[in-house]
């Protein structure tokens, strides 16, 4: 109700602030009888750290602040295998300064969340963000990765769900190995674009400044059918996955924006067979038609916005009230807030392994909901 | 479940195919005493309908197949004000000619849902598109009025939602004057894009091709504090909206796909005070922080594919099956396409109202839901 | 959300009142291919009519009032077979006469809904009850039997689901003859009683007065595995289900209550195997274990209170109030009422079809819940 | 979905086995700003521990085995008041001893759910019960104490929700003074019936058996309007989640079972008025008129079966299988099984603290509910 599950068969509960014991999720609609390796679990989430695509040197992209994100699982488990029973799971935070945040506790940074969060709940924990920090997207990995498993139950090793980094800093990859990802920490599929995102995003740091960027998210093997009509298109559904994961701002499936500009006759993707299956000529819808997957490949964009924590004094307001007391009357006056510590220049590459958690989510959920769309 | 609902308190349940008796929804969660208006849930379809935002002209956009939008509140209201029970309404299929689709039976239209759905089901009523016809909107535009109704019930006369044609077949509004958008039949903002629009928009029906196009949607008088954060934030709210609707092929917020160009310094939207109360210098944000409504004009665009019924010959596929048996094994061969009869050009302006009322939908049920966030 | 949808992935929602112009629902999750004859559902509406358990003579437990209720489908319905779409179906009103209902305006019938209706909505449709009349339940018969055919695709013929009166007007029934059941007005499944349960109803009605009764429904033919821990138990939904039909004020699984006064040496049901297979030698269980159907008889009885319109004056409150607008401050006055008209004296038998049909709707929703329950 | 989250919008989503690391719960949807008091929680999860009930001398109901039940709050509480995000706690298993369960691996104990969780995930965590066991029901009492606080914001001290044990062993209490309640190890508001109680249940004891019992509970102060027709009355939520608790066969509401054998001039509940407002004369209805709660006190009583752990030799079946591996093929074999170790008797008095829980949880919910019923 207030925003904290996703799915209908598959559900995910997500809890957890940045400065609390922990967080984690509980995952409801999970099959009996899957194995789990906790291990790949672990690899997701090590995926998703700071600093963690890019071993050896410096990376350019993100904070070094240490976070050791150890996965246990609490229940559902068995000998290795999920027991149908809900499943959950805990990620301990070892490594926060709550001390560190006693400006921002009355001082709304511009671009966060800050300011929405006091206004609604009137009220809110400032340590680091609370609900708002983007640490909460580990429980989305997890969770994605246990989908992952739950679509390779299903569809075996023909599926596969590839995010990167299409544009960063003003600059866009313009070839497409999937090889590269993992090679450069922009996680750019263009090795010669990689090396030019990271020499922007050097110059805006040492400029106080930030980044925004393009996530692209392809995904193969998947079968047609998925998607549930009018409502929970399969379009909607990512749309709705991908805007809640924060600093996103837009989204477009296939040729998107483009469409705008294009005619019936570019736009259309015709089709042939061959041996009595059905072939795509095109692929500018995406992957969907009608909000159900055609059986082409699945391909959208996602829009993030460059990193709102910039090294420079920036005009806000800070709320007259007494920090430790809810939902009294707020004022708010002018200030100035100069942000300090360390903080990532552009979130990209960081948000990749969070879009594929969020499409493996919506994916493994569909095709469980596929079992019960014909008998 | 099965995605005809919509809604967390507000509820929408839709049904209704394009040769069906009848098309409708039931609304649950509807707040008991509130006044409503049959007469303008009656207008809100009568602007959805073919050829209606333009009188006196011929209307460039759309098809001139005459539906007689009638409503009929079966269930919820009793001497003008809502019981609190569930709300049924109904719109008669008045004006369909089954006899029409029989070659579509079976032949593939490439941008359309005929396929999709043939292998999600295995059997479709190909009737007019069935269920995936664009004329399921009317339920969304009759439902998102009686939301209207709730939202200004709770915030009063200085809510608006106003949702127009900001591109059209390439030519893009320079100038946005609300008072134009009912006068052209683009919903255009700027009479003098509407012209060249329209002008285009004959050039492509002349040649048997399309158009896409944009809609920018604006809010105003919204409070803050709406969204509830992590995974139903009022932007992934509004994404799943208005990606539902067919024809929509991406969402953007604020700023959105620039803000992946931009820097922090440039896309940040300071704040000040004024006797107390906070306001920001720019609007970036769209007026959502972190998936919460920040008070600023929320503001987003949605693009709109080409209308893929064109009149030229296409490529397509054949399913070899009886049509009137479902669910059996289907083979597909190669074939072609001619559409026949009359259809839109260019959707956009259609698509306005239906925007509009989906956003009201989200609206009405996050303003009800603040109700319970704070005690 | 506001309580008019029942069911997880086969979900019933429903709308209407005794005056309105028609009741129906809307059932989502309905997978495709499913063949629907509409007569049945037809036939299940007409069962649960008044009179229509025992032609050709007087029925004493029932009025007269005659209507005709037939039933159209809407949408997800083409060429006898479900699409998988939502299917909409309507129930006409044809013989109301609202004239009749001004003094219950503002009069609260004891034992019925009239006065927390009043004061949960601050307004109320008065006319035969509104909402809360027992006529909504054809809604709820008529997706029953949809939910029965659902049940019949999936497990075949080997499933039924008998529902009958134990016990009415202080008479319990000896013998269990199922076919006996329709053959009595009273739906009893022992023919001497259910001729000494009539002439006792005959005998209240003369007295102005009415009686309860005890309705027991037995399930052959289920499967193990039914049902979902730890809340969704099938005892939970069932229990559910059955108390949300109007005059039910208890329901017990098994030896139920009676389980209360035993020990666990008596209680127990011991297994036994044959040939690999596992059976119980009692089934005090009512075939739920661990909230999960054990693949024995499911048992339960509900216990129906007598009919709170009689014919005698009874003491009560009347409401100070305009009765046509809404929500303004009440305050009530002593009153008396007599009821007139006819009304039932007894509503176990009416009530029986409406069981079945609550039953169906649970189990058509676990049956498809366990397809996703292991891969 | 899959049976762990119970609510609307007070939502609890439940997690853990008997055996695992821990158990506990997500809640969302409450509201924020409450000040929570984790030392109350803690006292709610004391008085539900085995021999908790009374102090200083054996308790004869259950067993010593020692649980320390300490709970930590993970998320959503800052400074002593909740944020509005999703709470979530925990508490962990300390005092498992898997190996005494290697017997019951393969066996069926009769009365339990080891079959039933075989059949239905193929596969089980056999260790104490695994999710099936009581030890779950810490989490409701958890949450139901944080439901008590959001009830107590909203409706203030005159609210009181009382269970108690009615019959016990054949026993039933012939007075109610709830001051007795806590002074005795049955939870029987009637001191000379809890003494007989527990004699009978020594007995039992000694003879390897075990008990049944009633619970009764009784709530004060609450407002007429809460639950929502048709299918979401307060009586079927108050069944759902009563009969969701393990050992409980049957509920009955006010007169209950014995309505079914009154006559309506018996049954009904005339009201009156003093100054204005309304009264009932009876409580026939126990506090529930066409599911809406009408002002008056709500009552009902749950059947408890007797504990099915009895230590006397019983006919089962053993499951032939690799116990380890999921999902293989099952085969049965006829076996015997003598229960070792220390159970319970009789379950009533550690349920009456689970019973009182879920009422919290099913009021608290529809409190905020009303909320939105009327703007």
């Amino acid at each position: 109700m207030a925003g904290n599950t996703f799915g209908t068969i598959f559900k995910l509960t997500s809890f957890g602030e940045s400065h609390g014991p922990s967080l984690g999720g509980i995952i409801d609609g999970l099959p009996s009888g899957i194995k789990l390796d906790v291990s790949k679990i672990q690899n997701a989430l090590d995926r998703r750290k700071p600093g963690a695509s890019f071993s050896g040197t410096d990376n350019p992209c993100v904070t070094e602040r240490k976070e050791d994100d150890r996965i246990q699982i609490l229940s559902g488990l068995f000998n290795g295998y999920t027991t149908g029973t809900s499943l959950a799971f805990e990620i301990k935070n070892t490594n926060q300064h709550s001390s560190d945040y006693s400006e921002m506790a009355l001082k709304m940074r511009p671009g966060h969340a800050d300011f929405t969060y006091l206004e609604k709940y009137g009220f809110r924990d400032y340590r680091g963000g609370g609900r708002s920090s983007g640490r909460e997207t580990c429980v989305r990995v997890a969770a994605g990765e246990i989908a992952r498993e739950v679509i390779e139950s299903i569809l075996g090793a023909s599926y596969s769900c590839t995010a990167y980094t299409k544009s960063a800093a003003g600059i866009t990859a313009e070839s497409i190995d999937f090889s590269e990802i993992e090679k450069n920490p922009l996680r750019c599929p263009d090795k010669n674009a990689a090396k030019k995102m990271q020499e922007k995003i050097e110059q805006l740091r040492a400029e106080g400044n930030s980044a925004g960027g393009i996530i692209e998210c392809v995904v193969n093997g998947l079968p047609s059918g998925l998607g549930e009509p009018v409502f929970d298109k399969l379009d909607a559904l990512l749309a709705h996955a991908v805007l809640s994961v924060g600093a996103v701002k837009g989204i477009e499936f296939g040729s998107g924006f483009n469409a705008a500009f294009s005619t019936g006759k570019e736009n259309n993707d015709p089709m042939h067979a061959e041996n009595g299956k059905p072939f795509f000529d095109s692929n500018n819808a995406g992957g969907i038609l009608g909000g159900i997957s055609n059986g082409n490949t699945l391909i959208f964009r996602a829009a993030i916005k460059p990193v709102p924590s910039i090294f420079t004094e920036q005009k806000t307001v800070e709320a007259k009230m007494d920090a430790d007391s809810p939902q009294k009357n707020l004022v708010y006056e002018n200030s100035t807030l100069k942000i300090k510590g360390r903080h990532d220049v552009c979130l990209a590459p960081r948000i990749v392994p969070v879009i594929e958690a969020m499409t493996s989510l919506v994916i493994a959920d569909l095709l469980l909901l596929e079992k019960v769309n014909k008998l």
